[in-house]
């Protein structure tokens, strides 16, 4: 009934060694068994079920790290419950942070993983070498028509991917079939004036029940991807729409209402595990996140863990495109190539309209320093 | 298309006064239009769909709490969008924390709320009066049989709300059909030879496209309500659940990776609104965290404000039972009185085997201490 297959999940502690040893071992109970340790059956639940100190070390004198094992028969292969053996309870304990998961070949076999990754996405846009561009319609409130006539000037423009601001969901302004076939049709139409392969993304973040509906409105509707905000959708959704063959569009996922989880390096989770490796379990193709400099609060070096873990090694599991934004400005963009390389999308929202009144130009100026760039 | 019913959140910000004001504004353009404010269109946007400051006030040097109005119009009525308003991108900034949130009757109508709450649980318990008395099935490891057996026990010592650990998913060691099966018959049997109305709670937490055939199943099996962990399945489900009259089954919410939120108060979310307001428009009927004084960090004050969100007015939105847990003995019975009064789901899971051998008197005692405490 146990296989013997573990895998480990990296937690940094806070506390003096004895504290933080005590966490450790609380950890291998609360996460599993949740029981008196004196009460456990002896046998099978001492011997595999309950989490297991691989390792544990001192990183400074009130900061220890351990690696704790547990048997892959606890997640019962489901995603749902692989993040709560990772980080379920134990995530009302103050002073205990996630910092990175190694799963076996056994367990990643349970997911698909990305059905695209960056080299799909490539293919599907047909930009083999240089970073995507990536913008957002908005603002809230605009109608359908209107939003259309910008997704039309930004494909003109030459941006690959023009997503629904994360906002825009089926509000009375725009509801949400008229406006994602409006514009999927606007960029549909500006690719054939450019030749360009650009897509519009259907924001799909909305009432539980309706998801599957509007990523196959969307996908009927000619739009060539999909978002979705895991924290609001819980995060299987993502991966029953990657996997399933009727959809079968690029997701991108957007952090709304995670920050709680990597705003306090005391506790939460990695920014490299949530928008990296969890995102490539779920089966997303690409991640945003605020940029470093930006108008939210992430630094360089957390940026650059991103980057990581949406290409460290995870067995089949394919990497994906970090996707950085926020306050985002064309100014930035060779500062940025030296972080990101060209394996990067990057997303100018609001900024892209301070470059004059001319949105088509503007779109045309991204795109030029962005390749300009690249050819440097 | 705008109808001037507006929603407000009371949000608490960190920093001088000059800082904090920079966040108020902040937020009613992020949380909205996420758009340059000079580039935005004069008209309903810029008078309605942006965010309103409605006051300011200083709590102390380094800390200010305002009130800011969103149009009902932003949420589109979804439980997902009116999160994603309330604290979706500046829940990536630091120092925004949400305290209270406050829905006209028009937003309210939208949600159905509890199925049963406070009376209905109590009418379908068949207990009017005293506190109810909950516990989990575990340890994790242990098969159905065994947990069953556990369930009986429990059940004929009057216990009146029998839970699956929230760990207890579909693992190979107890698999959701057969454990679900064995605990509801289990459950029932004792009835039967108790005369009470105890219930069986399955726990339905799992992949995105089983949740709901896992509710049906369980209904059909005889389970008495659901437990589902929202910051795994999204809180929508929970919604959708309650709503659907072919399930009509109690569902009790467990706080499983939700941590991050509420334990740093410079950021997150009250515990009264997250565990209280939050949980009752998605239409749980309990709510279940972790009691002050146990293994985990809740103040006294955390959970008396949580009480305060399962029962403070919301419309026709109905009153939901506080489930405290996490550590609880059975001689902190008459202390949690003092604070919870009669209405509330005393929640002890591990505690209840350490009393002795057999845990038919366990439960027994369980039950005596609260009923001679209430007698005071």
């Amino acid at each position: 009934m146990i296989s013997g297959e573990r895998f480990s999940v990296v937690y940094d502690l806070v506390g003096d060694r004895q504290e933080a040893m005590e966490k450790a071992k609380d950890i291998c109970l609360e996460q599993t068994v949740e029981f008196p340790e004196e009460l456990l059956p002896s046998g099978m639940i001492c011997d595999h079920v309950v989490g297991r100190i691989e390792s544990f070390d001192s990183l400074d004198r009130e900061r220890y790290r351990t690696v704790i094992s547990y048997a892959v028969e606890t997640t019962a292969n489901e995603l749902t419950q692989l993040l709560n053996v990772i980080y379920g309870n134990i995530s009302i304990k103050p002073g205990i942070s996630v910092r990175e998961i190694k799963l076996p070949l056994s367990l990643l076999t349970c997911f698909k993983g990305p059905r695209f990754g960056r080299q799909g996405l490539r293919q599907l846009l047909k930009i083999p070498y240089r970073p995507l561009l990536h913008t957002a319609l908005k603002p809230l409130g605009l109608s359908s028509e209107r939003l259309a006539a910008l997704a039309f000037d930004c494909a003109l423009g030459g941006i690959d991917i023009i997503k629904d601001d994360h906002g825009l969901t089926n509000q009375v302004f725009a509801p949400f079939e008229e406006r994602v076939s409006l514009c999927a049709a606007a960029v549909s139409r500006a690719n054939q004036e450019t030749g360009n392969s650009s897509i519009f993304i259907a924001n799909i973040t909305g009432p539980a029940n309706q998801i599957i509906e509007r990523a196959l409105f969307a996908k009927a509707a000619g739009a060539g991807g999909l978002l979705l905000a895991p924290a609001l959708t819980g995060f299987d959704i993502v991966r029953e729409i990657a996997e399933s063959d009727g959809i079968g569009l690029p997701i991108i996922l957007h952090p709304a209402f995670q920050g709680p989880y990597v705003l306090n390096s005391l506790q939460g989770i990695s920014h490299s595990t949530l928008f990296g490796q969890i995102a490539r379990l779920a089966g997303a193709d690409a991640t945003i996140y605020p940029n470093f400099g930006g108008r939210f609060s992430f630094s360089r070096a957390d940026c650059e863990h991103i980057v990581k873990g949406t290409t460290c090694f995870m067995g089949h599991i394919q990497s994906i495109f970090p996707s950085p934004g926020g306050g985002m400005t064309i100014e930035r963009v060779p500062e940025m190539l030296q972080v990101y390389g060209s394996d990067v999308i990057f997303l100018i929202g609001g900024g892209l309209f301070k470059y004059g009144p001319n949105l088509v130009k503007n779109c045309q100026y991204f795109r030029s320093i962005v390749e300009q760039a690249v050819n440097y």
